[in-house]
């Protein structure tokens, strides 16, 4: 079933291929840098997703937020777990991030629907 | 020994007892709420206060980010686990927070070199 | 009638009503003290719900704008005194703030309109 | 064609003459310093476009990097030159800075579809 | 007596007074905008400061905020006043502001300490 | 002659060191990723300075300000240019930008004064 996340996803993969076909060697190395910042090292790769998460949230990016929602429950952050790392996010950065709070536990929502339709 | 980080504490202990006795509802409230963000939950208190650093080195606040550092290192994260941090940090937030990377690394040798010294 | 700020109303109802069902003890407590901040006290809640206006105008956040310029015209300020505060937020955010200028002014236009219709 | 970017260019042509109409003096001002501030001068305007863009990209604002990216394919910025300045953009800023590379180069695309199209 | 206040005063006039002298037209009708936008209109000059002073607050710009201060106090904004306008800004902006309320809670301090000393 | 730039020169070179030393592969990259984005290409090192610049004022670093006022100065831009720089970043972030412009306007000004004392 198509929804927002659906959506973004799609968007998301369709224009980082684009931006691969631009083949600037900067731009490049440096999405190789942010994927591997995310792998497993000093610290997992689950716990590098949750501040990657929280990041997000203060900074205000919604794209960023769904981006590491889906990538903190599929290194399995749970429910309540991921609303702890929502609640530092808000005390941090203030009112301001409710509208992301909103988002974010939309997005949740919108992962368990998509995986109890088959389609995560 | 005096440095800025014993400074820093020194300053932010003696503004947290004026605000404190300015004796505002809200403002106590939400200090209050602010401790117990970082309390041991679904969360540790240990990775609340990860995240509480990252959160702070992405929105570059000198001070936030030397509070969690010392919090970090209380709770038991290594060196190499906080240097993982803050690669997240740096590569979520870009280089405008090289000069707050710079700030934190200090930070974490200022609090070795005073637990050396036995006043940390 | 239907608009971009009845739908926001009702997603902003429906997603803290969301939150609110989530039980975290944390976030209910900020949305409480987020709540409180805006009552009459030293300064009255009219003067503060400009306050909140203006932050969201320099933070750039549509969602709290609309939230603000909802509550601005309900405690009874006039179009020529949000335009002043426009103005002070335009002025201290610059030309990035234009985008939300826009978004802002519309908004006062749909709450008339909202009002003109007996749906406000 | 309609598309996002045509539909941009109308709602912002609409909105800015609603502001010109509101009449207040701050704000038209501001307006005219703001075009004053990219015309020829030490600076070429098309330099001053690039440094536009190039803010607008770090502050994360996606209407005003459709506006710069207009302004600059305009005024003669290649397509591998605008590359350039979106991985100063991305470096500064961080991966934050993603999404709305995502949607510049989409942007730049639009553009040149439109142009192709004779809409330009 | 020398403090911090007042070197800040001392530097922000003399660096101003350099700016004035660079004799750029579009920065120099900028800085007159500024000013402008804070005289008496639809809002009072009272109500217009205590409007850049949160906004001050939420963009965390400590100059800014001690400028606002400074200027709110002159307009006859009491401290209780002012509590309530930082507890607004603290509630918005997060607990990443907390710096910026200690900072602005000595400045109030030292407004009154240097009105006592005759200095203010 | 010891100023505050020739302060921030030395401190610059010693953390950088220290990060180096660390010896974070991810850290590493990004140090020379961000390198690598200044040098010349589709655009020039002068023009790309310019942009750092810029991005650097918008995003309020007076670090990040100091370093690329050299940068820049180094590349040859002339005050004139870079006031004109100086004022799309003024335009663009607004009245929050102008403790940074008095702090980049003080910065051309000691790298002048090193530069006759023959130290630049």
């Amino acid at each position: 079933m198509s929804n927002r996340l659906s959506e973004f996803q799609q968007y998301r993969t369709r224009m980082n291929d684009r931006i691969a076909q631009m083949d600037h060697l900067g731009i490049k190395r440096f999405f190789n840098l942010d994927t591997v910042a995310y792998k497993d090292g000093a610290l997992s790769a689950k716990e590098k997703e949750l501040l990657g998460l929280v990041a997000s949230m203060v900074l205000r990016c919604n794209d960023c937020i769904d981006y590491h929602i889906l990538q903190c429950m599929d290194a399995g952050w749970s429910d309540a777990e991921l609303n702890e790392a929502f609640n530092v996010a808000l005390i941090v950065g203030g009112s301001i991030v409710i509208p992301h709070l909103r988002h974010a536990v939309e997005t949740v929502d919108l992962v368990h629907q998509m995986k109890a339709e088959g389609a995560g």
